[in-house]
């Protein structure tokens, strides 16, 4: 119950487990071209969605790599773990980062771009995080985009673990570059990585001199153009992933958004009711992951480690600067309530039994009342 | 029956069916650890090995990032479509390339590397390729390595089809940097890529200026010195790649580059039984994949679809120039001399009913024959 890699579906573990088929030939292009077709509606893109056998920080990388330039400016904006990467890696690729750095589980506000953007003069990209998966922080990556797009810059956005969970809608919010992976909300096993690229991107890749060959987005691009992968693609996974997104669609994207926002809502009700205090944000779109304070004198990572030597049941510690001090539960993709209260009565158990005050017996039936509950997103 | 993705015994295929597990969880690490650790005895390394999610070319990429400053001289050896491949990678990362550019097909021998080096100067990196899957031809990089090494080069060498399938000595033969992958030899999906790395590659690593993260190999050695995944792995991958390591291993490198020999020599001497001429070269040591010449007047394109659709049999076409003009059989991993025969027979058949004048009924026994025979390798 981490927030990645998620539970796998039987059906979608049964499609790896399927004879290796030649990535050239006429099946795999049919499965090909429907995967690719399911991510652009899952997406919410008329544009390509470009997919790589790769972790999700490499289809980042592809994007800093085919939007940067030497000593350009772009701006960065952080707030936990994975922000801080991108934000590495911009460097890197030796851009002229500015940084907007925030306190690991801030909120990243419309005016902290807005003002950084100001004071920056001349930017060309802006990379946000949709969902923070290190804190449980989802920003409103749809303000940001607009604050960005007022200062003409291009907009990146990391979707790994929100993308299929909570929405959002690429083409209509204008962003340029969605990057995400196949292990979060979509239910598949790490490996496989997908960037959605505007036309806009695509002209800022055309004139970026950064050196890539695997992850340059037009060789990725025209390529796809012909069902004709650039290099041989993990095919079992792609398989797989094909499976996924047909569970996820027949399931229907706006569906799947309530139900993550109900599982996100019964989580921090039952946290809240065994008397924990919540530390990611207590509102809807935190639907990714919730993360907990330990109480006081508590070491999260021991409780982590009793649940799982215990109860067989793996959690998620802070990462970084958090560790030790908070839980994290994932509930995004292969979830249902039931695996919520699981969570909460052993977590229930393990923090009781390490001597912290706990309420007894509220959590598992204030999370079934909360998800009763109609969602609103 | 194509030089890959090969087909992957069942023990593997149901590997890759087990729940997908967390990639920083006890469980996993055992798993990475006994991976990594058979991975060094394929190759014959005391160094690290690096492992990747991604195509044999991201793997190639790593080595042309970890190893270029712009402008610096490196000498690619190319006789194939391979070989032009990783000629662009290494432009496309702004070394001063110095091409030696043999016919698709012809064996790369070790004046044309010394005279190369004589004339072009100071090279810090030769490139080559051990098995050229485009044409059937195995260099000998022993040879090869060694002329390197006389102009303090650095080698890094492409054995993406043949590592597991003919004797690579990695540190007995002095290569600095051997690049693999998955779904070849090593009876895997594709997904996962290695690079082995010698001190010296790692010290001119560190020196070199082009950008790199996810390829970056000192993030991904010290991460797997801590058994900790620098970016989440293709877990369902490893798995399956471990206990396909362990068939291999439990085989015998020995025992399987003298089936692979016998393997090669069985489809040759069928081959030229009925008829055809080779276009690989008829050696021992070209055991990864056989290529044939179409008989005059015959489009091999139509062939190889032929084959497919009839008998639901995929074998290769040529690539690049070669494409209509030879059929290429693989017999790398998981094959025995069945399979050969079988590929024989319906070869026999299709370039019969094409018109072409094939001697029949001989193919199969003569391939039977020649496996029996002992393979010096």
């Amino acid at each position: 119950m981490t927030p990645g890699p998620t539970p796998v579906p039987p059906e979608v573990l049964a499609a790896l487990a399927e004879p290796v088929i030649h990535h050239r030939g006429r099946d795999f292009r049919e499965i090909y071209e429907r995967c690719l077709a399911r991510l652009r509606e899952v997406y919410r893109t008329e544009h390509d969605v470009l997919m790589f056998t790769s972790s999700g920080t490499g289809a980042f990388e592809s994007a800093v790599a085919n939007l940067t330039s030497a000593g350009e400016r772009a701006i960065v904006v952080s707030a936990g773990s994975f922000g801080e990467r991108w934000a590495a890696l911009v460097k890197a690729f030796g851009a002229d980062l500015v940084h907007v750095r925030l306190e690991w589980g801030e909120t990243p506000e419309p005016d902290d771009l807005r003002s950084a953007l100001r004071d920056a003069g001349d930017v060309r990209v802006v990379y946000v995080v949709h969902s923070e998966t290190s804190t449980g922080v989802v920003a409103d990556v749809q303000a940001l985009a607009a604050v960005a797009k007022e200062a003409d810059a291009l907009v990146v956005v990391d979707a790994v673990s929100s993308l299929g969970a909570v929405p959002l809608e690429t083409d209509a919010w204008g962003i340029d570059v969605v990057v995400s992976r196949s292990q979060k909300a979509l239910m598949c096993p790490p490996g496989l990585a997908f960037v959605s690229v505007s036309p806009a991107a695509l002209d800022a890749a055309a004139r970026s001199s950064a050196p890539r060959f695997v992850y340059d987005w037009e060789r990725t691009r025209a390529a796809q153009a012909k069902l004709d992968a650039p290099f041989t693609p993990a095919v079992s996974l792609v398989r797989a992933l094909d499976v996924a997104l047909g569970m996820l669609l027949d399931e229907g994207l706006e569906a799947a958004f309530a139900r993550h926002a109900r599982l996100g809502r019964a989580c921090r009700e039952g946290a809240k009711a065994m008397g924990l205090d919540l530390f990611s944000p207590d509102e809807d779109r935190s639907a990714v992951v919730t993360a907990m304070r330990a109480p006081d004198g508590i070491d999260a990572t021991r409780v982590v480690a009793e649940l799982r030597e215990r109860f067989g049941i793996t959690i998620a510690n802070g990462q970084g600067e958090l560790k030790g001090r908070i839980v994290r539960i994932g509930h995004i993709g292969w979830f249902d309530v039931f695996d919520i209260t699981t969570a909460l009565a052993a977590l229930e158990l393990a923090f009781a039994d390490a001597g912290a005050e706990i309420e007894r017996g509220a959590a598992v039936t204030r999370a079934l009342e909360a998800y009763a509950e109609r969602a609103h997103v």
